[in-house]
């Protein structure tokens, strides 16, 4: 054990970023552009500062600028809950007995229990900057909702969020955080908005998807005065607010002398891979360094290893934009797979588009094989993390092992992106031996990508 | 807001305290011995290891050396979630427009959720170097039960954790956490103990209660081979634990030349407040320092505003030792209070002899007034805290409020002892507008006083 590297390494106030990164300005080919659902023409700034504040949707478009300025409230919110600590796993390589060095930067020290809480300040911020009264948003497994709560809250903003009628009701829980911070949470679909109605009178009793909430969701905000629509994931200006996680970790590796061979990430939409890895993919794409970055995905939603890269909606409703990505097609209905972050049919096109030029590898997992890494990490790390981290979790562990037996000294860094404190259930059934895997077979797959969008760009 | 200030102050690892701060050693008047419940007589070691470990036992008894050096093990799993940070409440302070400087030293950020975890690792330390197989405990609201369970986990040690039956069934999420890390856990009264099955038969159906728990763990760990008893509070080798927390807090304080005028904490068996306040209290007893310490306890269990100063048996079912404190009654039972906590009728000796003293004061708080706190401290300080730890929050705002008006920048320190992500119950009714205070009458008191045992020594 190296005397000199912390168990956590900490950043000063002052080391933490003053700005954004945003990779795209380093990639010589751009993610390709995202497009309006009824003319499928590049989407402009005018039409997207319909639905997103102004200032979010110059972020969304700008594939050139390298860094953005956090402005100075945002900073002061994120010095109440970061810098997140980088933590070296000494327990965990004692456990594996490797020679890998393993370090994860861990993000669910908040209430909101994710990193999810980089983008929900931001965005709330830019709403309260245009004058705006509130936002609204969707939420499934809870934790984008808790944390735009928490961001709504501390700037006190309105906060309206279409929660999924059967999380609203099997998540309580979270379901109370929210409504503790002040948010006005509805079970989605609702009376409020007239897809709500449509859909309750369609399918009575129906308890919900997170298409018909987004749907709800949009319609608010677009029918309300003085509202706009946020999202937690998949968007580039998400990306771009998520690149903290990055530059900290980056920051606090170049301290110690530590040169990463290995990064690895979960990834659901994206939003959390993404920010960890932009500024190692920036160095790649420029040339000065390389690294074996690996992103893991759920086997039962296998977005990069098994779909297809593709124009598609990013909603299964149809009314957002249709971006580029490596989709299973939006009308993919993944199984009940507790790692509810991970159930996306679609891939950041950042992302997707680092993943067709090569700068990153993908990977899947099946669930119970990640809660038995889950656990074992929890005994000997004294974290309880979330399914959704866990996969990552498993991954790291598996390139430890390998380690082991090739005898290197690897440095493997992993992003640990939340806690699994609501996610309890999902544990029990693990405790209880009830865990199944789910891995879609190629007819159910070929069924869903049949439906893709017929796009010429 | 100056800016020399950090809104969050973590020690380097270097700085971490190595050695438990004894507070009995600077007290010229000593807590007074804990006596057999047979004999009446001070317990001697040889009695106490029965029970607990020898290491344990003797800490227990120990009230003359100052300082115990912190075990390399511990130390090292110490520095997996500690050091816990000591935060500028700058927002809350913002919030309230006060001159008043306010920090707290916040234990949340561990899988327990608490500061429970800082002795749990010591106790199943000791438990493992003297070679046994396991420890049993019991859990009402199940900070202590997940904490434990943690410990064990890392040491590879069995436990054994008896769940108030009402709280196993009520809080499935807490026993899953426990379940997770490998702990037994069994609702109480349970058929595996002879008090348990006496208790079933004589109130069938009956939800348990936290004295019967007690009851069950004590008898199961002085039946089996290999097995002791240990507590997550009101003992004063657990306040040596706890030491830690208030050590830190004063290495923080003194490294930004900080002079703490005022210092609370929420006060149940006195576990957190004990550790906290040590290290501040021996200056006062050494002569070296002044402050005004509070200790808040909810107006439903007032054992030091409204208890006895007296002998007492520890627990209801009345097999552990008696000691002398502030207390209810052991028959006293408090009110459905939701800081599950604090609802102790108790508090510990060291508390109990310095609150006698005069070292320190109380107060007591409702509990909508503490949930109105706790709601505001959530939305500016973005921690929703645990709702024991939000007494403390509700006095130090009291206190800062004061100092708006007296206009004096006192500096007040406060104990965040936990997280309130398992209490969402609480905050629902809270939410609902369907909370409730109670407040015991002088009689309900009485009764419960008039039975406590006699004794003369």
């Amino acid at each position: 054990m190296e005397q000199n590297i912390p168990y956590k390494i900490y950043l000063e106030e002052q080391e933490m970023p003053k700005q954004w990164y945003n990779v795209r300005a380093d990639m010589k080919k751009k993610p390709a552009p995202i497009l309006d659902p009824e003319t499928l023409k590049p989407v402009t700034l005018e039409e997207l500062s319909g639905i997103f504040c102004t200032e979010l949707a110059k972020q969304e478009l700008d594939d050139t600028t390298p860094y953005f300025d956090i402005p100075e409230e945002i900073q002061n919110f994120y010095k109440m809950y970061r810098p997140s600590p980088l933590v070296r796993a000494y327990c965990l390589e004692k456990k594996l007995d490797t020679p890998a060095h393993i370090y994860y930067k861990f993000e669910g020290n908040n209430t909101s229990g994710s990193h999810k809480l980089n983008s929900a300040i931001a965005q709330a911020y830019y709403a309260k900057q245009q004058g705006l009264k509130g936002v609204t948003t969707e939420t499934g497994a809870g934790q984008w909702g808790t944390a735009l709560s928490m961001a709504c809250a501390y700037l006190d903003l309105d906060c309206q969020v279409y929660m999924v009628k059967c999380s609203y009701e099997q998540k309580p829980f979270r379901r109370e955080v929210m409504r503790t911070y002040g948010a006005k949470v509805t079970p989605s679909p609702s009376m409020n908005t007239k897809i709500g109605q449509k859909i309750n009178e369609q399918f009575p009793g129906t308890t919900g998807s997170l298409g018909c909430a987004i749907s709800e969701a949009v319609e608010a905000a677009v029918t309300q005065y003085g509202y706009r629509y946020v999202l937690g994931s998949v968007l580039s200006q998400v990306l771009l607010h998520q690149s903290v996680i990055g530059l900290e970790a980056k920051t606090a590796l170049d301290k110690y002398g530590i040169k990463a061979d290995t990064i690895i990430g979960c990834a659901g939409g994206g939003s959390n891979l993404g920010g960890l890895i932009s500024p190692f993919a920036g160095e790649i794409l420029r040339g000065e360094a390389n690294y074996d970055i690996i992103a893991v995905e759920p086997s039962s939603c296998p977005s990069l290893t098994r779909g297809v890269y593709a124009y598609d909606f990013c909603d299964t409703g149809k009314v957002c934009p249709l971006a580029k990505m490596y989709t299973l097609g939006s009308g993919f209905i993944p199984s009940a797979n507790h790692a509810g972050g991970l159930r996306y049919h679609g891939m950041s096109s950042v992302v997707s588009e680092l993943y067709d030029q090569g700068i990153l590898t993908a990977r899947s997992a099946e669930q119970t094989a990640v809660f038995q890494a889950a656990q074992i990490f929890a005994k000997v790390e004294g974290i309880l993390p979330a399914p959704e981290s866990s996969h990552a979790i498993k991954v790291a562990m598996d390139e430890a092992i390998k380690c082991k037996e090739t005898g290197e000294a690897k440095n493997i860094v992993f992003g640990l992106t939340g806690t699994g404190y609501f996610d309890m259930v999902a544990y029990q059934k693990f405790n209880d031996g009830q865990m199944s895997d789910y891995v879609p077979t190629d007819e159910e797959l070929a069924k869903a990508l049949g439906e893709l969008p017929k796009v010429e760009v």
